[in-house]
């Protein structure tokens, strides 16, 4: 496995993978979620690129930038065992050099869900994602379902400005006790882990409810505010009950639509989302 | 030469050129500019693509889109003459497709100048350089010195996005009374093309003066505003003194620099540009 760090070298090491690319982009702090992506990326490619860089312009000036978790030499570790040809691991100053302005903006999708509550972020996710894909030219791009919008904003942008990549999304990996993995988890304290599978239990008691012929989506939501309600360590900050592409709120679930939610578990943000129908 | 319309066609002949790739991107209505650069890619890659779109984005809601100039089989006939390799003729709507809502902005660089006058244009122009930039993959792609703020902000974008793209910048081709090549210049009526010449001129006159030593940036303005204000056909726009890389406004002038002019002939908007130092 080779690692790169500079934009020449990976242009170089890139030029000598032969066949099909796979390329998993990452911020770091793998855990087996990241992993199944660099898998998935092994079954169908030829060659595998991963990057690790925890990306400052998707970052609010009131989130956890400064804190978010880092360990290079276990990433590296994981990745080297699972397989990865290539990492690409640029400090942010070659991603970001002195005098650089230029911002891929995906609009409608942006404007709710994760977007509306992070202004900007999904300005810094599109940007960096368009340069990684200049950078590493890969033929398909692996992301996770459980940043469902981000999969959406980006297969969104890859579309639109004609990239030639194939966006590939995959199943969200959660704990033995349904949390989904998150580099984020991190952040919990024994207590709020404990407290987390409110988020795992929200959705199903929704998709219980979808499952059993339900098709109301204020009534999907009302069941997860309801049981995020009974978590005292939980506070909601938005559920939804929306169309998978477009994200657009649903009145009642007819194609693929998802459920999808935000919780604060003291100062940590949790994400998940169940898809359903389609 | 192949004629492609659809980006699946683009993709499977452009799979067919072997060797470095050049791009000459146009809007159509071809003259001798154009062609200049389709033989600086000639001259420098083993094939050329070019394109023809007369881009909706880029112009404002009362500029000249629906009125822009178009004779698609003169431009064939003279690109193929010139030996390029596949013509990339999109519609509007292989372009532009229902549901497209993502755009590339440069920032700094786009605020003045055209991007003052223009607002959204720049927008435009970046947005559909990155999408022809990802549906053909050259190596290397040409523009005009003429548009030479678009040339600023295209390198710009390229840059910040790491495309894997070489810019390369061709000098402007004139008539032989001075007039800078640009399909506009159709717009003129014979009294107007005749007065059009004081951009030449005006430019001309800032030059001759930077050649005997002045270095004023403002001196340089005033010389190029005093020639226009003597042409009544013609109205000053702006003028400008910057520098060649960030278009700032320069107060003088020490290294490479840009004199650049936008000039109302009637309804007729034409610009015009001079390098100077460096």
């Amino acid at each position: 496995m080779k690692i790169v760090t500079t934009l020449s070298d990976l242009r170089a090491d890139r030029q000598l993978l032969s066949g099909s690319v796979g390329f998993v982009p990452t911020m770091g702090f793998l855990h087996s979620g990241h992993i199944s992506l660099v898998e998935a990326a092994k079954n169908e490619c030829a060659g595998v690129v991963a990057s690790i860089f925890v990306n400052p312009t998707q970052f609010g000036p009131n989130e956890d930038l400064a804190n978010y978790p880092r360990d290079l030499p276990h990433d590296l570790a994981l990745l080297e065992t699972a397989g990865v040809d290539l990492v690409w691991t640029p400090t942010v100053e070659v991603m970001y050099p002195t005098g650089f302005q230029t911002w891929v903006q995906v609009e409608k999708l942006t404007q709710r869900l994760e977007g509306e509550v992070r202004p900007g972020h999904f300005r810094g996710v599109t940007t960096v994602v368009a340069k990684l894909f200049n950078a590493v030219g890969p033929d398909r791009a692996y992301f996770g379902q459980k940043d469902a919008q981000q999969a959406a904003v980006v297969r969104r942008m890859t579309r639109d400005l004609d990239f030639p990549v194939e966006i590939v999304v995959c199943p969200t990996l959660r704990e033995p006790d349904g949390l989904a993995m998150s580099s984020r988890n991190t952040y919990l304290n024994s207590e709020q882990r404990r407290a987390a599978t409110i988020l795992f239990r929200a959705l199903s008691a929704a998709k219980s409810a979808y499952d059993s012929g339900e098709r109301g989506a204020e009534k999907l939501r009302e069941l997860v505010s309801a049981a995020v309600a009974a978590e005292p360590l939980a506070k909601l900050q938005y559920v939804s009950c929306s169309d998978y592409d477009s994200l657009e709120e649903l009145v009642s679930v007819s194609g693929k639509a998802m459920i999808s939610m935000a919780v604060f578990m003291g100062k940590t943000r949790l994400i998940d989302n169940f898809v359903i129908g389609g």
